[in-house]
């Protein structure tokens, strides 16, 4: 089976990575090295670039410029929340024919794979040669089969170093700290508020993601705890926990104009907890929340060289797999090889394994409620870097003088 | 006038910064290296480690751990926000002549000034020889007399970096998006969310800082405005904006338990202009709202290596006049050399030029409404160091074909 000649046309989907740009770099660069594409064109704002045909040559870009992007936070080719209908991935396949369109890469989460899987079927149906890549990304690390996706490794940077000056603040002003974290349905990234605790006392002291039912009296106890131990607390909340009937904590509190329950860009779950545990703890208990937000995605000084290597390198590898003429569509995926010192490996799966799944934080990297296993930080300890050491005082007592 | 031998004592207070600690190292090492100083004493938690003798040794510390806490974000000695009284600080100086303590150190803003004013009217009232120093830090960089502040450097390159990320993402996925930024009474750190802009159509596009009266009608058709010609927006505020009375936005919504409106810890004032601009522009509008809250003055992976020297020679500079004999008492500044490149002096100015006096952003630093002017970049350029140079395609349309 060989490749088709023709144009390649990328895009960008879903909530952006600080290192997005890595992985269409890499597509481009090896796009560009291949003989069986002419073209390499790039879709503004992803699948809406194509039905609207908004497509610009990525092929005049100097390497300086590439350089300059692939190191640039966030979607150079602009990004789009849109799932295509079977009517628009119809549309788009007249696109692709009327651009001579050979290979797609689509650059997104599992909704990104999904669409790359149902043009791939229309693609078949219709009998025209055209070779549907799905490249990973997204921080919050839940796609299946591989190891881990491109875009956490620098998330998960982001929030430990956070935690570790959350930490510190808090030991230096005590009270109680409630670190909202992004994630909805899988816990990865708040698990990695964890990575950076080097003292017994260090926070996170309670870590809850959403593979575990939350329970609010419960979580008020586990609190009271801590604090009456250390006299503070460090909280990493995942922004999706939920009840054990799986409704969010915030359902029942607020809405939006459209009945949706918005978790990322308010502050409204870390108010909520606050309030709570001032009910327990208290009104005079100094308690503080903060919602990471946007800045754990799009942070332009915190990358972690691991993840934006990789990044690059999945781009790369699906241009080389799809111009091989070895596979007619697929997800590519990190292995970690058996190695004691960690390794990757760059291989493809297909679509069908990725689209539309979720892979949550095992049982073996919970703990028990509130707490994270040390099996998730050697999971996760290669894949964000070295981080700074906090460093303590030994406290040598000066006598008192009882003056 | 010769400086006297005996003890000295060291404390931090107020809200930590990245680099507080290291003032902390720099004040330790020159003391250590003074024949004039017998011991070097910490305070815990500042004057409440005074007033309860909770001191320890810091002559018993390695060079290694000093160097490890020097480059540890927040306090150290760990903080304290107290005033203490007139009865307090007498106290205070019977627990320093317990301990020969002869030299005081603090560590903190313009309260920390004020604190370090009373303790020398008190000693000169009973003739107690103790020389008595304030070490400059805020993130606010709100201290008189000083060009900048230790402290102001780190904070400001957090906040441009966030805003070169979250500038990337809104372009990557259209909206409105607000920015709550530090500063109750002054602007100087979310002026530095304008010093990631780059291109032409880079936010922030409106900066909002508490020297100009805030008004919730005129925000609205600012953004109205930006938004209908870019079909984005991103915002920059400050978290103390008031009105023409000088009433926080705040301040008539949402007040806690003890009727004080609550500004760092919460997401309230985000929330509630993402639901004011709702208004204007329709529920259907894609608007988030990010408090960066204590990341701002505490991460742990984005320091300014400026800020970081420049708050340890304060500390060194401190150290060193005290025992010089020069002077009894002081305020350690920072001149700005009139150079071309930026260089920087230390220097000492009396205690009651610091204390309790607050240095908002003069008015060459501020734009029309909603904007900052270019010298105020001029200003802050040398001290945040060099950031990333987020790069963009050149967009090269792709001709369409009508398909």
């Amino acid at each position: 089976m060989s490749a088709p000649v023709g144009n390649a046309l990328i895009g960008q989907s879903g909530g952006p990575t600080a290192v997005i740009n890595q992985s269409l770099v890499g597509v481009i660069e090896e796009c560009l090295r291949s003989e069986r594409i002419k073209g390499v064109y790039g879709a503004l704002h992803g699948v809406k670039g194509v039905l609207n045909e908004d497509m610009i040559d990525l092929g005049r870009e100097s390497a300086a410029v590439l350089e300059g992007v692939a190191n640039t936070p966030c979607a150079a080719l602009r990004s789009v929340r849109m799932k295509p209908t079977e009517e628009d991935c119809a549309r788009m396949l007249e696109v692709f024919e009327a651009h001579d369109i050979r290979y797609f890469f689509y650059i997104g989460g599992n909704d990104s794979a999904e669409t790359a899987h149902i043009l791939n079927e229309i693609a078949v149906d219709r009998s025209y040669d055209v070779r549907l890549f799905h490249v990973p990304k997204t921080i919050d690390n839940d796609l299946c089969v591989t190891d881990h996706c491109p875009g956490f490794g620098s998330a998960a940077r982001f929030v430990a170093s956070a935690l570790m000056g959350d930490n510190e603040d808090n030991r230096s002003l005590k009270g109680i700290k409630i670190d909202v974290i992004m994630g909805r349905h899988a816990g990865w990234l708040t698990a990695a508020s964890t990575m950076a605790k080097v003292h017994d006392e260090d926070g996170p002291h309670l870590v809850y993601v959403p593979e575990r039912a939350f329970d609010l009296e419960r979580f008020g106890q586990d609190v009271k705890e801590v604090y009456d131990s250390l006299g503070r607390c460090v909280i990493a909340v995942s922004e999706g926990i939920h009840d054990a009937e799986g409704k969010l904590i915030l359902e029942s509190q607020e809405k939006d104009s459209h009945g949706n329950v918005q978790l990322s860009g308010t502050g409204a779950l870390g108010d909520f907890l606050a309030s709570q545990l001032k009910e327990v703890l208290g009104p005079k208990t100094r308690i503080r929340a903060d919602t990471f937000g946007y800045l754990q995605r799009s942070f332009a000084d915190c990358v972690s060289e691991v993840d934006a290597d990789e990044a690059r390198e999945v781009g790369r590898t699906a241009a080389r797999i799809a111009t091989s003429g070895e596979y007619q569509h697929g997800s590519i995926i990190i292995r970690r090889e058996d190695d004691p010192t960690y390794r990757a490996a760059f291989e493809v799966t297909d679509l069908e394994n990725v689209a539309q799944k979720t892979k949550v934080l095992p049982e073996r990297y919970l703990g028990e409620q509130g707490h994270i296993s040390p099996e998730f930080q050697a999971y996760a300890r290669p894949l964000i870097g070295t981080l700074k050491t906090p460093m303590h005082l030994s406290d040598h007592p000066i006598s008192k003088r009882g003056s």
